[in-house]
């Protein structure tokens, strides 16, 4: 099959909101009023975490119907932990990003559950974002003044 | 610093659509009608690159603020490039996310490109969301059956 591209235009608004144009829509990135952001949306670690569930679900619904297994409800509970002492610019030995993120797929099926969990396995390996997030993914950034 | 936790809680409505709720807000994620999908939202895909767009804007402002150097215009054009075979089931030694994540940074200052570049490169280490992406994420995946 051909390479897809997708892409995406953020423009910068203020030191934590970003507003995203993709295709027709608009998506709006924040911090909480807490940490000083104006609390108009998600954070982007927020915005990671609805990524992988978004690809989850579809990836894991594909190889079910390719399997012709039903699933008749659906729900992922995702939860991400990390420590912010690097993006704070603080000396540690903690990575930036999450440590680990766990994810609880709640279900209603017929299906027994080993079954399930082999189509999980077999969506964590196919879904494009788990895999940009358990294999390193290289980034390519460039600076333009205007 | 103390480790945070960041929580999402996605539905699946269909084989693409997911509504996730995060704090106050619901983010809608769909495919394009062209591949199967109801394009109500971004695709997963898209909100992983908004998701990076976020936290460079947000990682990037701080550490140009703690240099003391002003960025009075700033904007992020993404690009992701990936191969569907492997999410598609076909055989293939393609990966099956981004094989690379472009990212033009589009600015106005009054500093040195070079100083630009500097704060990019450490923006790069100490925001989350691109430490998760350059570097293996751990997932931890679990199913219950309801």
């Amino acid at each position: 099959m051909k390479d897809l591209s997708f892409v995406v235009i953020g423009k910068s608004f203020s030191d934590t909101k970003l507003l995203a144009k993709v295709r027709g829509f608009t998506v709006i990135v924040d911090e909480p009023s807490e940490i000083g952001g104006s609390d108009k949306g998600p954070t982007p670690l927020e915005y990671l975490l609805i990524a992988l569930a978004g690809c989850l679900n579809i990836t894991f619904r594909k190889i079910a119907a390719e399997r012709g297994v039903n699933i008749s409800s659906l729900e992922f509970v995702m939860k991400g932990t990390l420590n912010p002492s690097k993006f704070q610019g603080i000396p540690t030995k903690e990575r930036a990003g999450y440590k680990e993120i766990t994810v609880l797929v709640k279900l209603n099926s017929d299906a027994p559950k080993e079954t399930l969990m082999e189509i999980l396995k077999e969506a964590e390996k196919r879904c494009p974002v788990s895999d940009n997030l358990i294999m390193p993914t290289p980034l390519k950034i460039e600076v333009k003044k205007l």
